[in-house]
């Protein structure tokens, strides 16, 4: 096949979400916004969010995990954001400090504003290269792949939307199954970004309407992507950026001959710890 | 300042040298062609050769040194190139199975169109960065930096052009110094692709016309380079594609405020191995 890669993981602050933040940034009520904002997230919607309000000028809290990548929460605080480090509940902590300080959530995949702002890759790809037959994208919370397919498949419906998931952290996958969005507790996998515990309400809807399947592969696989991404293509993509790639060299999922098939790398947000231990 | 990297470490073989092999393939005379090539290379330019023979559909030789890094010489090998690898003089050793199998022997840098050929890195500096106030160019044999530096300064002379080499590799330095090509042995430096053993005549005389400076910097400054340019920019040049990048970080060149400066980044050739132990 024709693989084109979509580099993402050159955006400002390393991965695709400056897409959505910015969206969402630039359509919330100046009131609402100018109130400082707070969100949850394991690392890169954090950082962006962080960059963003400091873009727009306002204080943005970030809830995030006490395992989150070292290298993702020095990222948030150098934009300026505070960071707020815990083992419980992210969301619970975060509604107890929104509601303290008077703040303005900002949900970190499941919002039509963030998911319209990443829908700007798929127009790109569309101007890129209109003849594309099918995209991959991996799959965390969904907002990434929702965007995506959106603006896809109401412009052309032929063409393929594939979501990847670590099989160990199959939120959409098992939410598709139940018909609604399930809470699958604290997933665990390379792929930070993708190990989201749960599918939106939004997302959910968008990956049942416009997503044409969901694939799972294992952390070995997108590893052996992102070896791959490192000494062949010269790209330092995040495991979660790496995923796409992954599931076409397993063989997870597979095009007829001469289709043009691009991948999604989201991001390249990874610690020099990581990269030492896969090389 | 303003910094840009020109990206070499996408070509095809993963370095800039396939712009002077293509060039020279493309103007060489059929009957030298057709006869079968041969050339020296610690790497870069091998791989390059064997592929730009196997699309003009002739077979490239190529003596190696034995200690070139594993990943250049399976490059080589998989685009059909016939390696050679010798402990003894790289030139000699060619010299002699030139004569003896009738080949064309195509000179790694010190060739006019291999130079010319390198040369559209400058043109397209231009066309991308009109206002461009200074180039960075890592220095081996001085093929690269000659090709930009000609191109450039022939059309804006108040471009600056400056050179890099390893302090430990410093042929170009030398041969300044000298006021003519100075055979340095055998150069060691983490930059493989920068430790060429001499300076050519053609390539000294470029860098005496259209280079302003050649400065000097240590392998850590370059692994430091390498460091940043992974992290920070998600790009993985191998040491030689670095210097440029690692020249202004380690204070060696600077510029005033506002400068718009580029670095280019050669090469993404480097072995798991080496990137292990610099992360």
């Amino acid at each position: 096949m024709q693989l084109h890669l979509k580099a993402e993981l050159f955006q400002k602050t390393g991965s695709f979400k400056v897409r959505g933040v910015f969206n969402k940034l630039l359509t919330l009520p100046a009131e609402e916004r100018d109130r400082g904002l707070i969100s949850i997230s394991a690392g890169n919607f954090a950082a962006a969010l962080a960059f963003g309000a400091s873009v727009v000028g306002v204080q943005a809290t970030i809830v995030m995990p006490s395992g989150a990548a070292r290298s993702k929460v020095d990222a948030t605080k150098s934009h300026g954001g505070e960071v707020i480090l815990t083992d419980g509940d992210l969301l619970e902590e975060c509604n107890a400090l929104q509601k303290e300080r008077g703040l303005t959530f900002v949900h970190p995949f499941d919002d039509l504003a963030v998911i319209a702002g990443h829908g700007t890759i798929g127009l790109e790809i569309l101007d890129d290269l209109p003849e594309v037959d099918a995209v991959i994208v991996g799959v965390g919370g969904g907002g990434l792949i929702s965007g995506i397919a959106v603006a896809i498949k109401t412009q052309r419906p032929h063409v393929k939307i594939i979501g990847v998931e670590p099989a160990t952290a199959d939120a959409m996958t098992q939410s598709l199954a139940q018909g609604q969005p399930v809470h699958i507790g604290h997933p665990q996998s390379i792929a930070d970004g993708l190990a989201a515990p749960f599918a939106g309400e939004h997302t959910l809807a968008h990956v049942k309407e416009f997503v044409d399947e969901v694939v799972l592969i294992s952390d070995d696989e997108i590893v052996e992507a992102m070896r791959r991404l490192i000494l062949e293509s010269k790209l330092v993509a995040e495991p979660a950026g790496s995923a796409a790639v992954g599931a076409l060299l397993a063989g997870a999922i597979s095009f007829p001959p001469q289709s043009k098939v691009v991948c999604v790398v989201s991001g390249g947000n990874v610690d020099p710890s990581v990269l030492k231990r896969i090389l």
